[in-house]
């Protein structure tokens, strides 16, 4: 039995990974760490937790839970765990991070993208982005993996097999991104109160949110060459979910069966991976409760672009649910072990 | 490994059932009955089974499957259960139906309140009423289970014991629920397009509700005595859920104590019942996706009565996780086996 | 031109005056009062007015705002009002007071359900209960009109022709209330983020919601005797609405005529108050944005009660629609002035 | 008092001409047309309207109904207006076509994107495209106006000022829309159910959507050359409302006082269309219920594009509120009239 420990368990990520590995049969949650409920029962902080957890909140002291934890998913304000992690605590335990503090390599654009001074950039080399898919062998080997955002691992995914095959011209590539609001957090802001965004929609961060430089970074790597793109994600009067629409000038003259079957090479042994059939369009419906990722696609002959499309449900796939398919790989389990959870509709 | 077969597979309940079943360790699928859909792939028409089932929907011939099938789940309209049933279909295999046909023991009060003529009330009498917390032992022997409705289980299990320990004056009993939209099924009604139950609330079959015989007889036989009560669905902007909220006179002078003890010495070891702590609420939300009733109560000390609720996932207790554990009882598994399904929040 | 000052104008209800009263031909707003966004401009706060109003927020100095203001409204949390008002105040300018302050004739029964003292109860006699088909006349002449609460109108004129001839039962009275999320307000609150509140329903308040006294003193003066009920409140994931469904037992032997022609009797003539033909249900979307009741009922002969149900947009009816009601009643202006908005569908 | 008459009052955009013609003062509806609601009362169809408009549903005798109205607004399935056109009808009264039948010059184009053979091409020529803020002029004097599609009057006036200027490149022009779901109808469609569209985003029409060339070609008109885009529309869990973010590459070097001066120049003095203040996005709930189209924009030196956003309210200016503007130009009443709707919020 793998022994876990939450630090955050009390924001919308660190319940869901309540909620998933209560179902893992191989891991047992040991503290479920939290600053603003600490010494409350579990149960009274998410009710639908009643009579499944009957512990209460613990603070957030990684070096203490270091010890008693076989794992320890950090799902904390960006620059918490950064200024926590020391060699001691990876030496006795091992970390999935969840928040941005590992994510981007180049420590200069991680300060200027998200303002703050990163507390242990001696760390950034040893961590391994865990983005399974792409990621799967170093991941496995990793004491300290940088859980990917939710939009960075929707818009990767969907593009990274054309990126990777130079089947698109990464200087034209724009990624419109669409999300629940449950990525929001449960922090009580008025822009978050359902009747503000209840029968709305808006976009913000245009030009300026922080996936953008872990979008760039991670398609750099796969196409070979420095990618800047155009990045605006949009807030959805939905609870789960995220949809991006990506577009980019095909570089070579391609048809239908040639781009599917580039996928299909890279996905069709990827479990969390779902490449649809011609003409079928993502939904985030369609994946929502579950590790999915639902990709499709549109060549457009009028423009010679073509538009990718991928779905998540941003707390799983998107959060939580790839926290726990990097610690199955740490762990040397099946790689869906307590992530065979079936789409939920409607 | 338990063969089963679905009549009605691509409505909702229909859906939902796959969804559990596919999710079962015990049983496997082998026909996904469809009227609207016939050769069609199940997957084309719920999309979020993509890559789990492949089959393609067949017909809804309820004999053929009677000689394959170990176990038939009809999620038909009313009628057609009953028009199909003989005794060889029985003979043959079990019968887990999640229409009305068998709910009413009484055929009259069937037939005025559905308005259509019963064509096989020789089984009325063996049908079993599969509401599995009151009626666990019938099940378990059953070949003919009628699987509940949603607002009836609901209502029934929230006001249960104290109608069965007199407590309540069954005659005062007012019933106001509230549903999410996936009750009114899949059926193509502008009623029920987004923008008209959207941002809007109302109520419907104002005190002509075919749910309320069905309420009435099932606490009719808790109380012993004859029960007619007020029930009035309300149609609410939510996929999923049931509320509850249930008022009646008190008969004895109680305390909060002495109400909570009734309620536990009922439920205290069902699975899917939670007594919720005192003074909170149910809220569908907390049992979204799982096969749980939530129970909350208050007594008026002003009014002298008590005030009941409940909430379900309508299509989970309410409809198909029901009719699962109906079935683990009638093939001696474990009644929660594949019911394990943790609420999923937010 | 009358000149109106608005103290709380950037919450819900304040917008909502602001909205009405920027279309109404006779007044010009000449404050808006805030606590949070002094000197921020008003259309920074609630964008759609961007272009429509350039004022800046102002704070809450009532005693200044007397001395430019005909007409001050006050949509102030519980006890401001109260707290504020003095006799020079009253002999400058009129007030329409949105909080509960002054519509409870005891104080006693004020301060028990809502906890704080009442900071000046000799202005309580002389407040008008502001509902303004039952007051109209006193509304005309009052310098004081205490406005009434959203569940309150609804809950009272859904019941208040019945309650006033004696066909039904007060002691009987149950009032299940359902409404949308703009009632709590728009401070930053967890419980009311959209992903607490969206896909859910609940009950609150349960046997203790501070409009119940309210809606016993309004309809004991109707029925002529003390009035004790139970009113239970529903939070429903929508912006706008509220709907009361309403359960007595009749007195009298009477049919669906001789009800429809009570309810005619006081309400034919009232611009905003319609009573729906038979068979018809109220919803919220019908009356979404405008300042109507609409009101149905049903007779049910098995249990010898009538279902009563009323829908009001919350904050039209329920708030600013009716103080701006009030308001026109006070001025001597025709009482649809500024209020013949059509209900926005869908 | 001008008489109209709408064919097609049944459906949404019908409801929304109702809704708004009902509050205009010069306007006097005599003819309420329907093809599936004949001899029903109009209130029975939409009962926000309950008490208001108390006149039954016509049918779609468009020849009879020239010889009673002053303008007829036709808001009907594609190809309706044109196979009922002729000079006849044109010479007794005026047309606002709501459809898409005399938007496109090119009645090849028309007839390669709708599927359908144009039955009165011969009027195409004079039909005057009825975007009011670019084409006044023309539709003062327009006996036959084509009300522009929803889609296409958000993306064509987001970007018009800068295409008409030659600050972007009109090749790189991407247009990602966002829709609620009143856009798609009142038809009874499974995949426009509650359950279907709440709780999910997808794109459709993917690279082929009917709005595509109508964008094409008045953007073309703008820019002085042939345009070729791509359009993805996406459906939205709300009723209301459509957001376009539209991305293009910059021709020159700008400042955000550059392009905002640019779209001063065009918009300042335009009633219905505000130029948002800088770093505001802009969001369909700031729009609802009005005639605004809410403009924001944001350069990116990183990519040197522009990305322009757009909201309206599809049922508003997007449709019936454009359709009476247009009215008003063409009798020559203020611009204005009727549509002083200020949006409701929230």
């Amino acid at each position: 039995m793998i022994k876990a420990g939450i630090i955050g368990a009390t924001g919308y990520a660190g319940g869901e990974l309540v909620r998933i590995l209560a179902g893992h049969k191989d891991v047992e949650i040991i503290w479920y760490g939290s600053r603003s409920y600490i010494d409350k029962r579990y149960a009274d902080v998410y009710r639908n937790m009643f009579q499944i957890v009957d512990d209460k909140c613990m603070d957030d002291n990684i070096e203490e839970l270091a010890g008693q934890a076989d794992v320890i998913f950090t799902a904390t304000p960006q620059g918490f765990c950064a200024s926590m992690m020391n060699e001691e605590i990876l030496s006795r335990t091992k970390i999935v991070d969840l928040s941005a503090d590992y994510r981007i390599k180049d420590v200069a654009v991680y300060e200027k993208w998200y303002g703050i001074e990163h507390k242990s950039p001696q760390f950034i080399e040893e961590a391994v982005y865990g983005l399974c898919e792409v990621n799967r062998g170093d991941v496995k080997k990793a004491r300290l993996v940088a859980n990917p955002g939710c939009y960075t691992t929707c818009s990767i995914l969907t593009a990274y097999p054309l990126a990777k095959e130079g089947l698109i011209d990464m200087n034209t590539l724009i990624i419109d991104a669409k999300s629940g609001t449950s990525g929001a957090g449960r922090g009580a802001k008025t822009a978050n109160l359902y009747c503000e965004v209840n029968e709305n929609i808006k976009a913000y961060g245009v030009a300026s949110h922080r996936h953008t430089p872990e979008i760039e970074e991670q398609l750099g790597y796969a196409a070979n060459e420095q990618v800047v793109i155009n990045f605006t994600p949009h807030l959805v009067p939905m609870n789960r979910g995220i949809l991006v629409t990506e577009y980019a000038s095909l570089k070579k003259d391609v048809t239908y069966e040639d781009v599917k079957s580039v996928y299909d090479r890279y996905y069709q042994n990827e479990k969390f991976v779902r490449v649809l059939d011609e003409g079928v369009c993502p939904e985030t419906k369609w994946v929502e409760g579950s590790n999915y990722v639902d990709i499709g696609f549109k060549i457009d002959p009028r423009t010679n672009r073509i538009i990718m499309m991928g779905a998540i449900d941003n707390l799983v796939k998107g959060a939580a649910g790839q926290a726990v398919q990097n610690m199955n790989l740490m762990f040397g389990l099946p790689e869906w072990e307590g992530l065979e959870l079936i789409p939920v509709f409607p």
